[in-house]
């Protein structure tokens, strides 16, 4: 992720619309609220990819590391289209790589990554991948990528 | 608004995108997040409608009042369609109302409303609504309402 | 609440800090931002009465009512205090009125209030409140408020 | 930042207190979340330190890189204690690395850092660090930490 990259290098898109309260003092969307975004368009694949049950799936993923690095800013009343790419697929962990795109614009304006890491929802303790989800991030892992 | 809306009780819509962090500990929209689609819809349409500049409106509104009633859940991922109505037009403030509809629900899940004194931005003492400014909400008067 | 009530109107204060998120466009605190400080100070001060458990409680506190009007600006980094009392308990419904304190100020900057409706967690039914709750909302009614 | 640091590793402390909403379906706080603790400590800080003046100030700093490990959850209504350190100034940036404690823990439960680079307001071109404004980030250089 050394250069900003375009919506050519990501495999699924989500649409996000902004918020009045995004933006800032600085009248631009806040910081903070891109990794609402990278939130958002994960779990709304998940959950629509029918991966993730909010109730009731046994293992959840939770997040143990983000990042994001900014490059053109964000404003409402802007669109916000989210693309998703899976970088790394581990036994309990899986690598999301997300790139925003402002309404029209091929360049991003930020681009992080995050990773969700498998837990047995009661213990918290870390599970491998159910093999019902596997196939999701699968789906979208780059070429180049390792799935181990 | 002592009965729950149907969309033909409203003027017009704002599609408004729920996000992950939307839902609270009870798995279901928080009664926080209900008031930013408030914002974000109104806000939207005055700025597409040309008569909200964030950065140079010398006149803008400030929320005064707003109230909410809630009848039905919203869950994250679910589509929000916010209906938009004034109900009042005074000298300096506007009383707009709110149905938010799920998805393709046809009765409100929630209906509030909220007012907008205007001021002038540096001092911000109360200014007549500016007449390019006024035309907006009386497009969205609802037969029966009162503009003075 | 048809005027602008001072710290001694109120029963218990909690005690939240400001966010820079929680600026908008304008710079002082967002209008919706404030309905997060009634739902922090009320659930803070239910669970560490010990009356809500988020995870167990049978019987769960669903807001259907709020509102709030606004006085005068707070601004990051204020201190809040919230102020808490209790207008009415019903058989399964409290209504809470909050006013929010800036700093040392003693009239409130807003004020406004939520209503609680106890419902069975998994089927969402309106029940009792339940009788080792009640005590708690009972602790901070205000003079002259009826308790059913 | 390879290891889990202590409250010994930073310079200063900022107490936050965290909010219902914080909290997601998992019952915890959200990982969105913990950025908005890094932006309210560090400018809680600039500005209680008189070099950030929200309205005025020609330079102000924006955020062009943030990250954050999480090692252990919060939980509102949890009190938060962010660290904060400089780690490297450089002629128009700033990074502040920050560690967040939960009640009296000594490990922290998440740490991260974010850089500022200094713009001027309008050109939002970088500029040199303000003379005036240097002095605050020396003065939370940790040992060992590079000023250019």
């Amino acid at each position: 992720m050394s250069e900003r990259s375009t919506r050519a290098d990501y495999a699924a898109f989500q649409h996000i619309t902004t918020r009045w309260r995004d933006n800032d003092v600085y009248r631009h969307v806040n910081n903070v609220v891109y990794y609402s975004f990278f939130d958002t368009a994960v779990n709304r694949m998940l959950i629509k990819a029918g991966v993730l049950d909010i109730e009731n799936s046994p293992a959840i993923g939770l997040v143990v590391e983000t990042q994001c690095r900014y490059f053109a800013p964000l404003t409402f009343p802007d669109d916000v289209y989210a693309g998703v790419r899976v970088a790394r697929i581990g036994r309990s962990s899986v690598r999301y790589e997300i790139g925003l795109f402002r309404n029209d614009d091929q360049d991003a304006c930020a681009e992080g990554h995050f990773v969700h890491v498998y837990v047995d929802r009661v213990t918290t303790r870390p599970v491998p991948i159910p093999d019902d989800t596997r196939s999701f991030p699968e789906s979208l892992l780059r070429p180049g990528s390792n799935a181990l």
